[in-house]
């Protein structure tokens, strides 16, 4: 039921972490959350990521939340978790941990210290070295984040040398001609299928890349109405349908892609849906402005009505 | 009728330069292109910037192409050249060559090497001196292109220190709050007021910079009818047709946006509306593949339609 | 005896963290390394710094380091600990175990997502809220490491606000003109007096530092004697002498500053003198050719005769 | 005499580009800078690099630069121009146009928006298109200006595809262990033997690059007869002595290393020794300060004093 292998598809949701007013984790919102995105169609979660704010949760914070969240999801969906780590060492005992919580399988991405297409090649083995033979783990090729630009040979590459290797979260920007090219690589027979989960800022260019040959997205918007149906209407072959439904969320969608306040607007917006309690980002962190505020409060409005015309 | 100065508002076209099959300037497509621009409603043109792929012409190619534009605009709105360079002596040796030829202004950006709030304040300074007390001059805050964060601090200090700046071309992202700030201040008398216009992805954020204070836009999207329409239902205070008109060009116009193939998507369009011959982008450059050209097809199609729903 | 205050001066050694050649942690070669370090003339240490490889150990192995260094210690001199984190939670609860265990003050760069004046300012206000009123604390200034470039104002602003802030690591290369400043400051009253220690390329500069009123070095170079040495002339008023020595040390300590392989360098050198057992870098790290070795070889055979000329 | 081959050896000088008190090229000083290079015993010019402030000159500036260099050189050496730039348009211009006024071959760096394996090898294919069939060419390697990271297998990849490729200025560093895999290389046959110069910090690894295999220098120090003594010692087989010439120099060498100020620092060494009648660096630019000059004062007497002790 929940295991990650390389027939993954649907929507991972990026979750974010509850916080309660004072900073403290909020473990209610917590379990609240994990319903939410699980009813509202997501086939898996992605936990301790950029946008889970993980960097600002000390060791054992990490620990309660990520039992929470596997506890509370209970082999539902499959759970990765973000354990890139500028050493081996802490990236092992963080995988070996969690692993043994019950989370599904990893996510990795390159430190920024590589650059050449060896530097990326040679990482990764050493990334399956430490992994070692039993966990399924996601490659997450993310430049802006990471700084580190994988061309599609040496994302061939890895998948070639990583046996344990069973999904790639594609969050280059542009990145549609090489989504298409690893997609092919696998169809002519090149490197085994994996999974092709999308994460380019919040699902954005989300229609196109399922014709590119996504098989889904893994994305965080407060809305995962949006991501959910987009890849149903895709699935089943209704293009247009899947173009309606991303055009109604996209203005609201691309306010909340805004770098650096992004994380307060989709926290307000879940905070406002009752998802969360509390809209609070851990400093150092973005706050909204009362015009932020009315601007969402505009944008959800609209998008309320436009929903209701394509119906 | 050609002046610039603080009171500039509307649309300013991000002009492209447009080129034959054989990568050589073309200079009636050039003529057409700036018809198209004034017929949609530009209230101003700006050349020579990063979209007008100014550091892939000749010397002699960039003197031919000023002047092609500025006899063809024949004063109808004020031209703006990009002046931003690494040395001061080619600054000025542009900016004289063409203010000369009967540009309007020019546009400056920090080099990526300042850093500080003081090299930042200093290094304007230094344009200042070089431009000399009869260029007004633009301010370009792009962080994305030059890496410089200008914070709102400094931006004030050089409006202070800059009496021939009469234009901020905003593009930071997010700078929602930066751009109210800004404004507030010279709403408080702190500095003059200035003409704000932005730039951001497109227009991607222009309803929501217009509330904020904006004077208009300075960007390049292939459907300039988008930034006009948009800036002439805020100017008259009909916000949610503003919203409208942008709802449904924004598909395309994120599409658009995409770092690289970007200026591939803008010229293919133009070339597909008639405006310019080729879509042919000087090397090195991006191609688009089929499979872009279908995406834009379809999102074309689609913007029509909505365009007619929403008249 | 142990306290960390702005009379600080003299030589704080970076330490290394010391591996087995299986890659774990060597206990026995860290209370050597201690020894050594505090034989030569140390005046303070500091652990889990870049150069200590503090990202590639696990949470439980930083603790067991530093209880093992501040055991061997035993109040004989200051050890600082490198704190630095992308969130204060886990900056806090670092601080909080280390300063329980004995450790003198910790040392806190910026990350490298600040970077105008002003967000410079507000990260070391949250960092000064977060290690609370009993934590003496170290600034680094590293822009090589941490991409942020603090000018004179912004380190005088930081020192202003920060009554716990006692010492400067002076890392910026240029940085001799503004460690003059930051002195003068203090000399005109401007700011109170702390302590300046020089970290650039391991004492690269350190002669010319100590004339510009460094009061000493943080540093890590494999012989801690030239460092002590030009500290200790400089101090007596022999100025030639402080060259001299320097001069001789040079060649190797330049091999030594190679980015990437510098630590591996480092360790050599210290598993030749007999400081450590073995020169293991953790993956992933940079190994010694053949060819390495032979110049460190050639380097340190002209360095000893060097050195019983200048007796 | 004046060709650029792969048999080119010995020491390329990096020139300054001298200018007067007011800011204005000084072709007198220029004259007696060819002529003091030459008679150091340099067995080639670089000219309109980095550090001769290219970006500074207009564009007439640069014309009369190249040729007055050129008539002064004569044919004596080769001169090499910096042909670097964002676009192909303008590098062609720029290397028609010193070609034909004499110029023995240009250099090129990538640019910063190339980092894959692919984009650099693809980049480098345009740039022998652009160069055409007779114009031999150098491959400057220099990540701390360019950002780009060249593997030892892209240079391979470069080298076998372009015929006019004749030297490699390696400036990367760490890049001993690059520059002998290079070497090897073309000892095994793999690809043809080039020339390769080492540009590292002022020739601050020279003895060591020369061991590993480099032909000689390309750097500026205003002490040229550091890299001749120390190549043609090495040269002759005494490596040895090759080391005592280098040390005695080094402390000022790494002096003028220092980044931002290097350059003020060797145009002040310059004109102290004669060479220029100015140590005016073009705006934006460093200025020397008292303490600085008194630094460079010391350390020249002391680098007197050591000369005298090897002769």
């Amino acid at each position: 039921m929940n295991t990650l292998d390389t027939s993954a598809k649907g929507v991972y949701l990026i979750a974010v972490t509850p916080f309660r007013e004072n900073g403290e984790l909020d473990l209610e919102s917590t379990d609240r959350m994990v319903d939410f995105y699980i009813d509202k169609g997501a086939t898996g979660l992605t936990i301790l990521g950029i946008m889970g704010e993980a960097t600002k949760l000390t060791a054992d914070e990490s620990r309660i939340f990520v039992k929470r969240v596997l506890a509370r999801v209970n082999s539902r969906v499959p759970v990765i978790v973000g354990a890139s780590a500028p050493g081996f060492a802490p990236m092992r005992e963080l995988t070996m941990s969690v692993m043994e919580m019950g989370a599904s399988g990893v996510m990795v991405a390159p430190p920024s210290t590589v650059r050449t297409d060896d530097q990326i090649a040679a990482y990764f083995d050493m990334v399956n070295e430490t992994l070692g033979p039993d966990v399924p783990w996601c490659l997450q090729d993310h430049p802006v984040s990471t700084g580190v630009q994988m061309s599609t040979g040496v994302i061939l590459r890895i998948l070639k040398n990583s046996p344990n290797c069973v999904m790639l979260k594609h969050e280059d920007m542009p990145g549609l001609a090489k989504l298409g090219a690893i997609r092919a690589a696998s169809e002519r027979g090149d490197i085994k299928r994996i999974s092709i989960l999308t994460g380019n800022g919040g699902g954005l260019f989300l229609p196109e890349e399922m014709t590119r040959g996504a098989d889904g997205a893994m994305t965080g918007f407060a809305y995962p109405e949006m991501m959910v149906g987009v890849v149903n209407a895709h699935a089943a072959g209704d293009i247009e349908r899947a173009h309606d439904i991303f055009d109604a969320y996209l203005p609201l969608a691309r306010y909340e892609q805004q770098p650096n306040i992004g994380l307060a607007v989709r926290k307000h917006i879940m905070a406002e849906r009752g998802v969360i309690d509390s809209a609070a980002v851990r400093k150092p962190g973005p706050k909204l402005t009362a015009a932020d505020i009315a601007d969402i409060e505009r944008l959800t409005r609209r998008q309320e009505k436009r929903l209701r015309e394509i119906q």
